[in-house]
């Protein structure tokens, strides 16, 4: 995407011209389903995972050929706080142990046949302290977005993570930023601060929130003063998918604020978004109930790489198994309802 | 196992010789799992799956190399009370469906690489009535959890699901006449029946109550006179996965009586289950409460078939993926906590 001298509006502009459901794919989605040899809706919700993946796709045979899991890393400037259990350095090691294939996403993805794209945005030079500064120029924000946009190519089902040190308290800044109430509503403990820990966060979530105060009106102005890298490369990653007809499983907590900068904006813009799970970390399903989101895992995780939304690709391949793979009544010569 | 003449004496001697969780398995594995790259719990219920498969196989290193999926096949003389929305012979064509790979659990077993077997018993020959009559005699019941106990050797993960047209209404029976309350509190639409149907299969468990309410206070008399053969036969499964150190995942509404059964008389003889998903199903929800269960996964299936169990085999195979696969803070050089 090129990017002209008003950069968010060029997105403004984009978010309004998204491509719709496609209907008549969810419709034959749908006429074989209900010819399968069980009682109607008997699958729940794997059945409204293949119209989804029908509706998206633009596929009246929907496919999981290439299931990838893209994951962006950043720093943040706001670690300077004290608002993580670890230090700064870690986002690096953990981007080399995506590499080396130890994190817990590699496994993930290795048990799914998933495929695994790691992307480090400048994590020597951190986004600015949203303490203290915007973390990041508008223009440095839509080049970021543009960045998301380009690591999506090529995959039938995308999972989208994150990985940085310190976001869990730019994410809350944007809920904070968004939804109102206080600070403490939308912070959780991260990887695991301590109680002081904690009492950092929202006191910075809170300041961070008074020194913008007067520019939290627009959810992209938001996205670059209290946000960081990873949230705005993966609300790219989410528009690119939607305009290369890709169905789009978001993470948790911090996914989730990308999400929400988009929804704000124009709520249909993450219709073709499923969730992949519900976090442990802070009001993660206060967000997804705003967004109109059921998760489809809910096993108490806290880990960020995209791990929760991965670990749905096998639930989202099941599904579309059964829909391609069952017999119909006729087929089977099974007596259908009496 | 050798049926002496008094058959539910032989199995009542069985549950109070269960053998114990491993705890010297679960400490090897909980010492692993505090070294991998990740925050103490960040993968919540994904840490517990794998002591839980540690603590049942009584290994420190938890395999799940032959996942298999077990599913008995019965009839019932209750549809002769219009219980069922399908007609009794779809019971023999569903398992033929199995055998050609047709059905839903075949793709899900598919996708996970996991083993199906399928048991029918005397389809031609269904229990009597509970509405007229004991659904079997004390000594067929016991043969039926003889033949459960002997289905499952070979796995080292084992769900358990049933097919059998009309079972949802002795499930509920079951349910009723273990927990009390009004028939229709426990009884569903199972396959789908309409209005009338839910009043006949509410009819139905009321009838089959009142007609055996002399011998409801001992839980095996319950499953021979109101149950059915599935039940009998995965109460077998399970107690036989306890004694060959199998880990279990239960299915949904019909398969959680058999759970319940063992639970009355023993608590801890459900142990080493664990619940696969919440069926839509009646009031399972509110069972698996009772028997203490956290559901894996809760997608609205209300289908049987060891569906929901399977399904839940990709979320412990990635649980144990990562304990197994994931780098240790020491070999990645990640810094842990400051």
């Amino acid at each position: 995407m090129t990017i002209s001298g008003r950069p968010f509006q060029d997105f403004r502009d984009l978010v309004h011209s998204m491509p719709d459901a496609a209907d008549e794919a969810v419709a034959a989605v749908r006429a074989r389903n209900a010819q399968l040899t069980k009682p109607p809706g008997a699958l729940g919700r794997l059945e409204e995972i293949v119209e989804w993946l029908a509706a998206w796709q633009a596929k009246d045979e929907p496919t999981i050929e290439r299931p990838t899991v893209v994951v962006f890393a950043g720093n943040h400037g706001v670690t300077a706080q004290g608002v993580s259990a670890y230090p700064r350095e870690v986002t690096k090691q953990m981007v080399a142990n995506f590499s080396n294939g130890g994190a817990a996403v590699n496994q993930i993805c290795a048990t799914f046949g998933a495929g695994l794209k790691v992307f480090e945005m400048a994590l020597e030079i951190p986004t600015k302290d949203i303490t203290q500064d915007a973390a990041m120029t508008e223009a440095e924000c839509a080049a970021t977005m543009a960045f998301g946009m380009e690591a999506i190519h090529g995959a039938d089902l995308l999972c989208l993570g994150e990985m940085g040190i310190g976001n869990t308290t730019p994410a809350a800044a944007v809920y904070a930023a968004l939804y109102g109430g206080k600070a403490a509503d939308w912070v959780g403990r991260g990887t695991g601060v301590d109680d002081d820990g904690l009492k950092r966060k929202i006191d910075a979530v809170e300041r961070a929130l008074a020194l913008h105060r007067d520019h939290l009106d627009d959810p992209f102005e938001i996205m670059r003063r209290v946000g960081g890298r990873e949230i705005a490369a993966i609300a790219g990653a989410i528009l690119a998918a939607r305009i290369e007809r890709t169905p789009v499983v978001l993470d948790g907590y911090v996914v989730g604020a990308a999400a929400a900068i988009l929804h704000a904006i124009d709520p249909t813009t993450t219709d073709h978004c499923m969730a992949g799970h519900v976090s442990a970390e802070g009001a993660h399903g206060d967000v997804l109930r705003r967004l109109g989101k059921q998760p489809l895992l809910d096993l108490g995780m806290r880990l960020g790489e995209g791990s929760g939304a991965a670990l749905s690709i096998g639930i989202i391949q099941a599904a579309l198994a059964c829909w391609k793979g069952m017999a119909t009544f006729e087929s089977a010569g099974v007596s259908d309802k009496g």
